[in-house]
């Protein structure tokens, strides 16, 4: 029997869950700084600019006012406003009814998950991927089912291999994320839609994840939601709207799951961040200032791209979307957590290393974030190669 | 063979939880509006004041900066604070490592369930109590145990029912509320003493909601974290410190379960909004307008205790502390969705019908929350009194 005292500060079984590596890296990286060394910050995926100058007049305006609960679901203004965001970026018609905003996408994963699945479901992930997305499933007593990419499908998910692993054991979800973290890859809409339609087919639920959406360069993206009217599609106002620090993000949901992530918003948060809200439903008047921020990103890769093969990183992965860069380190190490800390105590340059994202390969790979200004990434770059060519 | 394409619009079970009805009282009483007439509104349990000068201020100075995302445990400058507020409140010296920043106390009750309990653990609970308490355990597959409260223990949980419960079939869990909701009966430092040992000599885990602390009138609340090393304390800044629609809330924890909260934080949300976090430590700065707040509460909480009986409701539990009354209204009705309807519509007068948070006798009970002015309240008095008398 256990000891009755011990049990008291005894953590759940559910509850161990790894570390979000990337966290972790961010304290080292600020230890070197106290020693009063520079970094270059390429580890977390976080835009070096502010939200744009009408979100952070809005929310200016509204501190004169009371910061009360909102609607459940999120302010009506606000739905409305992101539908229409549907309209002028993709040509489609969506019912502010089916939009919900959440706290940040992480509110917004937890909000899916809940709704769509039971304790011990099988839900596909790519792999490599964002680490949250098996850890929350894990914690929520859901199955991840990890399913290799590689060069043949561009470093995504084929329909063979979903319908591989569902014929292995069914699988009751899918998730799907593009442009990828941490690859930076993308899929065309033709491979997203054959991709939707194997699943919903089997009746696999399907969940897009399109938090890069707006920071494509090879080719435009496509929403899940102009493909079928069945997905969950997860984004936020972190990334392309440089709000981090916000916690404000949008579910579109099927129209006859809006009532039960309704109820469980209602219970699990009441409701979220209003000033984040406020902020973010103004932020969309902010377009013009945020692609001066994307075309910082477009040059920072160009930089990378260029720049990296000649300091020794040769080996990445297609640079498509988002703002990530998965290069292949196993020329110089097979050890990436090690050669992620010596890289950081001996460059000055922080990056993510790839086991956080795939506990199979991830020891081969870092994931560098280029959302720094453009100075940094030449900066980086510089460094890393007198450092690899010492 | 369930049909595959309606698999795909199909909610889970486990998302089956029921409303928060206090959230769809809000939209029935917004409707009345809508028509024009005036309510006072008592159902949801929201300051009327904004947030303290200093808070406004603090998150006025921090957009002209990057709202960034923070550590996943909270700013170290705001969990220190937090930590001061223990030794200036309760004389107790708490070591910041164990604070933990939550998103509101709803983020704090996710985060401590997951942390503490696995599916199908049972967890105590009095009966009258806050919703989302049952709901998020059932969502979670833990099985909420719901122990019934009388006049006898002063409307709070006692250590034989708990103990009654646990031979019945073990416990994993307690959770304590004082000042509660929506009673607002309080529990004394002897009372909860005894009842905390009792728990804890069983191994049961105990959480204590300390939400309402600050707003006590019949005596000075206890922290459970003075009497105990084990239990986990949930607070927030939404009550005390009027900031309700910013969602930013606190755990203290035992050391030994920090760093598994950790891991579920950075994984379920990031971290916790930025400017809220910043906005909170400042609030600790405007104690004295939020003084003032408390005293109009006092005063509210006055007219309701001696006009409500002769306006015709005389039945109502123990006003310690918190700003909810709860009366019973069974002279007049036993069905409380009903008599709150008409309530709302005939008297205009908006409050929360009990089965919200008793699914046995909430039939006969409606809670009024008193944190609105003082003339809305002598308004209420008098609407009541001339609806029942009519």
């Amino acid at each position: 029997m256990l000891d009755k005292a011990k049990n008291l500060i005894l953590p759940s079984r559910r509850s161990d869950v790894p570390p979000f590596i990337v966290m972790d890296v961010m304290a080292a990286a600020a230890q070197v700084e106290a020693q009063g060394r520079h970094v270059v910050h390429m580890e977390v995926g976080q835009p070096f600019q502010p939200a744009p100058k009408t979100a952070l007049e809005a929310a200016r305006a509204a501190l004169s006012g009371r910061i009360a609960y909102t609607e459940a679901l999120g302010m009506p203004s606000l739905r409305g406003r992101i539908a229409r965001h549907y309209a002028d970026t993709y040509g489609l018609d969506l019912d502010p009814a089916r939009v919900v905003v959440t706290t940040g996408s992480s509110g917004g994963f937890m909000l899916a998950f809940l709704s769509l699945f039971e304790a011990g479901d099988r839900v596909a992930l790519a792999n490599p991927g964002y680490p949250p997305y098996r850890h929350i499933l894990t914690a929520l007593g859901c199955e991840p089912v990890l399913i290799e990419t590689s060069a043949a499908t561009r470093w995504v998910m084929s329909p063979e291999a979903l319908l591989a692993a569902h014929r292995d054991k069914p699988l009751a979800g899918l998730l799907i994320a593009s442009p990828a973290n941490p690859t930076g890859t993308m899929m065309d809409k033709e491979s997203l839609g054959r991709l939707i339609a194997a699943a919903e087919a089997e009746g696999i639920k399907v969940i897009s994840d399109e938090i890069y959406h707006g920071l494509d360069y090879a080719f435009a993206a496509e929403t899940a939601a102009k493909l079928t009217d069945h997905a969950v599609i997860i984004n936020s106002f972190s990334k392309y709207f440089c709000m981090t620090g916000w916690r404000v993000g949008w579910l579109v949901m099927p129209e006859a799951l809006t009532r039960s992530v309704e109820r469980l918003q209602q219970n699990f948060a009441i409701s979220v961040p209003a000033l984040s809200q406020i902020a973010a439903e103004a932020a969309f008047d902010g377009r013009d200032e945020m692609d001066a921020v994307k075309h910082v990103y477009e040059a920072n890769r160009r930089v990378l791209v260029d720049g990296l093969p000649k300091a020794g990183l040769d080996k990445f992965l297609p640079v498509d979307g988002g703002f990530y860069l998965y290069a292949d380190v196993s020329r110089f190490s097979n050890d990436s957590l090690d050669f992620a800390k010596r890289m950081l105590n001996e460059a000055g340059v922080a990056a993510t290393p790839g086991i956080d994202f795939d506990p199979v390969n991830g020891h081969n790979y870092l994931r560098f974030c280029y959302a720094g200004s453009t100075p940094e990434m030449h900066e980086a770059v510089q460094r890393i190669g007198a450092w690899l060519n010492r």
